[in-house]
């Protein structure tokens, strides 16, 4: 097969940033060095720029099939979007009926994306519904290379009893499997929100005040608990509390086998955002909840020193009609956001290039521990020897303002808008092959690969 | 109706110990002081002897009714024993069946109780079952003088769904009542019990890891989170680990509406005592269970410090042959220990005297922060002008030893038999009568009353 | 002696509120009860009002004597404002010069003192100077009852080496003496002074940045690590942060022989003070400086809850005069606040009344754990038999305003200038004797006595 | 010059494991890959070993100058130890004379390095005497390549009073420059050192209780607050507790400049070590001393989450005569230990071997960090492209005991004797020339060369 060779880029890998030469032979990464030559098939000019291991994106929802609303992405449009984006592997989710195992769940999720995917990608495994008719499933599915399984604590219809819950935990551990987990206490949630609705206060910005800070914390702490208690190897996402943070970074500490993430809504916005214009409101409706601007500010630390090792982004968007259809009703707005797309973009603006975050830092976040703690290691998430050729090559000069319209998405609507970003993702290459440059889509079909995943 | 003088004694209070005279008439102190001459009707000699307020027991089971088991002691003969240990009254609990009322409940301990009580008594409502359907009843009881309401976080057919404490919680702070919790995650402890026995581990000694800490300390945790968002004044019973108590005395320091007791066992025993004779190990099964040395040490520092306001007993015993009947399976010992009797002595001699904690913490926690937190202020609880006289003379300086036998439970069977204690309740004086002097009951007749509490 | 007869106030201790009439013979409390007659000497009629233990304030100076500035009351005048203030005891220091013997020291103080003072007195021996020539006095001060000496770690010509602050401690704590410590990071302090003076910021604001938490914080931290090393009996003056108060709160928890005080204007202000108006900063000048407003309004928990037991003053006053001299360098200005008269109907106003405090606590702060803690303890402190009939009886329905002219104090400059009050101390009663009363002084010869301490 | 290849080795990062060829072409990293060839100078087969990043040591004395006794290594002996240990740059001291100038002081160790030291070297500049002469020398060397400026907050003579010490961060700060400290309360230290010696308690077991953890906590938090008034970017120097390296951690999320380093002897031992046999505990002589069990087990963690970055040694061997020479009073013992040349293996065992630590985690504190924080970066510390050649060829698989006088070192006395150990470092490359190999020396003249550090 062909060689790809890339000049001249600013390689940046979780612990060092240098200039090298990368020549890609058969997909995979077979060298890296100063002046390799010119003698590949195709020949990459990256002087000047930024070459980073593709991006790994743990939480992406292509659709979220359930409730009043489908979000509208589905995996080919979400795919390339990533694919726009930087991203080059995501890991979807499985999402059985109550009564369906997940072997069938799973079947339909692999027939879909089959053909469909412009990125590698694997999913997670959603236990709901009857859940101890399918734990049995547990240990196969690790094996076949799908080691996550998927709790929510909050949602009726999704939540799980606790005592489901730790049945599920033992399974896991037995299995050499690992858990993530939707981490919201949905009994206080739902609490305050059916109160909220009685009393008929039904605008946007009471969604501010119905799912509290607490609400993530105490979850957490429970879930911590039973971590401590079991063993189970856990991750949690989408972090939004620096409380739920310190949490983690305690039992971190204490040596429990825990992993989480944050995402860039929680780092970027917070609850006051729901108290001007109600469109931008329901626009930032997703769940857990926007919390304090102490937390927004504050979660930056727990991210620069991996505390929260991974950044993924809940990816999960509504068109602009649909999150604008309740504004009388902030209970029936979908709750969900854009963000496989901005990523990058976002983050090393608001990250790397304003000092808060290293970029060694940076990468590590955005692939290499994504792809450690998923099962991708040592194939993804990282410029070295033996790896995947996923890279994106990135201008760090280049400004660009974000507008949804632009990313390849489905959704007309993002709370990004508008904004002014640093950095571009010029060129995205999967496995050697260069799939978009210059914001162009460089081949004619997805070609993106499940990926076995083992711990 | 007549006057009693008490001449000479140490008069204890929870702030300050001054020797003084002390005057009744018609059930309430009249007057303290120098000297008050000899004229009462009938005057006693307490020169060399402590006076102490009456205890006051929160937490006492007479009986606990349900399970393969029933505690032996009922109001008549528990109460009697609480007279004879210096304890002047008591709250027990109306424990509806899942479709019963509380007012049906309570008011067959209301009859039980009626003519049969040594002390003066009340009465905990549990709720429990189908409890949407009684919550109606809550406002008319507190404004009754029942301003209590029990709730399990823990026991299969006790325990509630967080969905239904959360609206139980809110229902309560809208009545301006309390909340008192066992507060024990019961998930947990359920499948680590039912793994534990499915492995055919069954001797006492398991006991020790079934009921971990965690239990405790996750269910403070997340009854705080809820306390914090609804503002609900709860009491949490018997606290048995360190951790459980620093998480309580921060939420404290807070400012949120929180009390808590500990009970002797906690402060005496540890889990190590499971592991050696299986009878006293069979003993000392009560839920929670007794945890490590190390939680039963540091235990002291927050109930000497006020942490923990309050000393109660979780009175409940069974016989010897009851304890003893299934020392081949942990799981069916009946959980429980007496202690209404014993918690002067036990706690005077090893806390007390043994430099933890102050006489007048003692005092306190014995008498005043039940009486204040449960509402019986300012009728009990003090020896000051005005309040009942609830009174015990008091010889600090006795030794005795303690023998279940002795102390007019009904119960054969005690942890601390045969502990050797300082200190003896020579008199115990309910509302200026004599109720119990040198070992001998003084009265012909149950004259314990109800008692309205008001918060 | 002639009797002294209080009839029908509501007396408030520590521990409980009751209505009741006292009776005083000889200049101590001799009965507490209903109806106790009209025969007494003198009766006075506190129907409606509050009676208080009188005040005890552990931290005065009158005057502090070093420096450019003299503080303005002595004494006579000090204890005079004491007396309308509702305080019947104090504890002054006696600070030597360099070479000065304790004893030396003491004496002038003694003999100043000595047919001076309006209410009952002692004091607290300083150590500095040549420190290691005078630590041979310390047992036999701590025998002659005065047993609490105060070392400070700021302030240059004042401040002690560790060296010595360590010997200090030891010699103490076998004197089974106590210490009591300004505890504040001089150098960190002076270094920053220095630098801001040096960058020519003189105005009175930049006094809120040169003695920032940080010093109070680290010097508690610091001070409690070497209590812990050897169990020195220590009380911390004016604590005045969140975390230096949390430090403190920890340490007791821990079983430290630590006790603390904070003193009103941390409690009322905060550094944003500094920034206003120059002549108010100026007023506002003292050391540990005010801090930020979360400190300001956090201590009221640490306050509430006893981990700061004692409320006292530092009662310092300088004249409008002196305050105002250097409003062009803020290192200038002499720093203290008058106190003594104000700690009463400002603490009730903004902290029983408010509802932040309890009566009982507001009780516990002004006067019983003072007493207990500094030795005066059973003889003040409490309203109960055999204690000196020091008292305060308090209307607290009538308002009020603050001005320095009205307070019998020397200085005209106070913080708290046109502060609307709630209460006022109608009556004070110094051992049986009406010392105050309606705004009278109602003895000719100041009679306050020195009183032995003994802890 | 010349080009040397290793084949086939399992190259280690911070970040990453891989299996690659290494080219070297003129003592730098020029090429990484797969199948790199054969035709280079020199051709090492590196199959089935790691190759490691040389290891970095920051903390070594060759020799520690001053007291009753020098330690025994000079650079000569000291780096020819460190080569066989795998450890290609260090860090020694410039101790000046109380009155000497920093540039002397420096100036002689220059002239002792020259020609002496087997790897690549560099100094910290010991602030120390009159240090108020010696500052205006900071900003000149922060700019000649020295920019690391040693504090010891304990030992009389060499500890700063705190006002100096402010007065050199400030200084430090505004030259960016960064500041290492032995980081230890003296006072406290001495103190009880002088009562234990006073009472005649002299024998080796006794200095287990001299310096306690206080020492090093207090030490700590006074340090860290320093650096949050002022912002001097800081080291810790061999932390040895577990609540030090906490607030450390602390320190680090609050995102104040600060690193630390722990070194084996406080990972391998406790202060139970100085009970035994005599001898034993005076090898083990060391300060700070070796701590609690707790703290010991419990530094692996900090170590491993990367809390405390950097792994070091304090290298500072003693003849076994020098030891032993006052096994009858511990306070003559000469402190301080070996081990420059047994990181790497003791680590590797108890570390990576027992699954304490990861290899990535490993090599980053061994190399990467040290590298980092230090100012050797991007030219030491990582197997990547334009980084010199420093490299350890380490088989992972061998067994050796260690014995003191195999090391190169010139004592005979180590802790360690005896130990077992997994790994061996058979060839230790510096700049791309072998140095040893196979336990040989395999050059004539020591190489190394005086690094320019520049943060």
């Amino acid at each position: 097969m062909s060689q790809l060779l890339i000049k001249g880029g600013k390689c940046a890998n979780s612990n060092c940033v240098f200039e090298a030469d990368i020549l890609v032979d058969d997909g995979r990464i077979v060298s890296i060095g100063e002046n390799l030559g010119q003698s590949a098939d195709r020949v990459i000019d990256a002087h000047g720029k930024l070459v980073l291991p593709g991006g790994v994106d743990v939480h992406v929802h292509m659709p979220w099939p359930k409730g009043d609303y489908i979000s509208i992405d589905d995996i080919n449009s979400g795919t390339q979007a990533a694919a726009f984006g930087g991203v080059t592997s995501i890991i979807d989710f499985a999402i059985p009926d109550d009564e369906e195992s997940l072997e069938s769940s799973l079947g339909k999720k692999l027939e879909e994306a089959n053909s469909n995917s412009w990125v590698d990608y694997s999913f997670h495994l959603n236990l709901r519904g009857d859940v101890r008719k399918k734990i049995d499933e547990i240990p196969g599915l690790v094996q076949a290379g799908f080691p996550s399984f998927k709790v929510f604590m909050a949602y009726e219809g999704f939540r799980l009893d606790d005592a489901d819950l730790l049945l599920i935990m033992d399974t896991i551990r037995q299995a050499n499997g690992m858990m993530n987990v939707h981490s919201e206490n949905g009994y206080l949630a739902d609490y305050l929100t059916s109160q909220t609705v009685a009393k008929g206060d039904l605008d946007p910005r009471n969604y501010a005040f119905v799912r509290p800070a607490q609400c993530e914390i105490e979850a957490n702490y429970r879930l911590i608990s039973y971590i401590r208690a079991l063993g189970t190897k856990t991750h949690i996402h989408h972090v939004g509390t620096v409380k739920g943070a310190a949490l983690i970074a305690e039992a971190r500490r204490e040596g429990l086998p825990l992993s989480a993430e944050t995402c860039p809504q929680y780092l970027l916005f917070s609850n006051e955002d729901y108290a001007g214009d109600p469109e931008k409101a329901a626009h930032l409706v997703c769940a857990p909840s926007l919390k304090s601007p102490q937390d927004r500010d504050g979660l930056w630390q727990y991210l620069a020193d991996g505390s929260l090792p991974v950044l993924a982004t809940d990816h999960c968007p509504y068109s602009k009609k649909q999150k604008e259809e309740h504004l009388d009703d902030f209970s029936r707005i979908p709750g969900g956001i854009g963000g496989v797309a901005t990523r990058l973009p976002l983050i090393f603006t608001e990250g790397v290039a304003k000092g808060r975050i290293s970029l060694e830092r940076f990468v590590d976040m955005w692939s290499t521990q994504p792809a450690k703690i998923f099962g991708f290691y040592p194939h993804k998430g990282s410029i070295d020897i033996g790896f995947d050729a996923d890279l994106v090559i990135f201008d760090p000069t280049a400004k660009s303002e974000i507008h949804a319209n632009d990313l390849h998405m489905k959704t007309d609507c993002l709370p990004y808008e508008n904004w002014e970003v640093l950095g571009l993702p010029v060129t995205t290459i999967l496995r050697g092959e260069v799939l978009v440059e210059q914001g162009q889509l460089k081949v004619n079909e997805p070609g993106g690969k499940l990926v076995g995943r083992y711990l």
